[in-house]
């Protein structure tokens, strides 16, 4: 299934994956499609339902040039997913831009977004590798420590997948913008404020049977060096 | 402009604002609305483009019981929100939920998604408002001590406003919702590793004065005890 950057589809801009808006902040290197895409947890996924978008969080995972979406057979918006034109967004803010003037703050992030139609997978043993793919997503090395899922499981769950060829990808950062004039004139501080997700420590479930302990796969996320123990 | 929570107008589901998967997720209570609005930093806006759905990140603030957005005249995402039927969500991702088996893995988040039609703000002191709004989401405290916007400026920027009236809310928290025979077997670690974002401390602007030091609603924000200088 692993194939290398040069190996896969090139994007290809349509009109709707083409940026428009602050062109410099476009990418047109597929590698850095698939680093904001693995770096993101979840994705906001744009379905039609009755004529009018509606926007939806959502796990998903990618292989190749792959996106897996998945979800119960009785939702709506997957089932809507399936019958129309989709839109999906992974979006990463890194900080946020303070300039010497009101309209020039920002934010500085890496944002994907895909355009597309989603098509269901039904052979049984992609269904199962895409629902690896997006639980390997998540939780990164659980997979194999974990029950598979059951066929009762696995009848409830649609698994989509979308092809990575329309796809549009910006990013900005560094500092802000401000006017030569706003600059000269000095006295107001302009910088980028820097966010960014951590790990803190994993907490058992209630139910955790006492001498198990925490596995690598979930200890090694975490930076304990930055993270207090609550 | 501000209201307290009970004058708000409630939350008022219609089909596709009521929470059809997962309702024990579903949230009511209009003032869990605003906190997930208050505390996100972008939301995701979905637009009709020649018909189908297309997300983008964006940058919002929310008044009472209306959310801004806003953007360059000229831009085509903007004008189709104009033009048709939206969708806005807000997503924060609180933690990866560990399963005993692969289909319980979850994500705890609080997500708003809303739906209606944007109006575009086209009062000259209702703009300047809304700007602040958005502004102040971004970096609070920071609009009274910069430039005001320039009639260009205000010229060249679309301001939208949407109604928060028809919105749903969903909140999942807490461990894993395994089968009691996974539990029973046992052997397995099953908890939630929770994330959040955190500030890092602010990098002034390569063009900044020496002199002008990091106003404290700058490094108010940062919490300086969990936050290592880099």
């Amino acid at each position: 299934m692993t194939r290398s950057a040069d190996a896969r589809t090139p994007l290809s801009p349509t009109p709707r994956s083409t940026v428009t808006r602050s062109k410099e902040r476009a990418r047109s290197d597929r590698a850095e499609l698939d680093a904001v895409l693995d770096a993101g947890l979840i994705c906001h996924l744009g379905v039609l339902l009755g004529g009018a978008p509606v926007v939806l969080p959502t796990i998903y995972g990618r292989a190749g040039d792959t996106l897996y979406l998945h979800g119960s057979t009785g939702a709506g918006n997957l089932r809507a997913a399936m019958a129309g034109p989709i839109s999906v967004a992974v979006t990463l803010v890194d900080g946020i831009v303070y300039a010497r003037s009101a309209m020039h703050f920002s934010m500085n992030y890496r944002s994907a977004v895909v355009h597309g139609r989603a098509v269901e997978v039904t052979d049984p043993a992609q269904r199962v590798r895409a629902l690896e793919v997006i639980t390997e997503h998540a939780a990164p090395g659980a997979w194999s420590r974990v029950r598979p899922p059951s066929k009762k499981e696995l009848a409830a769950t649609m698994v989509l997948a979308l092809d990575l060829t329309e796809a549009s990808v910006k990013v900005r950062s560094g500092g802000p913008n401000d006017d030569a004039a706003d600059i000269e004139t000095g006295g107001v501080w302009a910088g980028v404020l820097p966010v960014r997700q951590v790990w803190d420590a994993p907490i058992g479930s209630a139910d955790l049977d006492p001498g198990v302990e925490v596995p690598s796969d979930v200890l090694d996320r975490t930076d304990r060096t930055l993270i207090p123990v609550r």
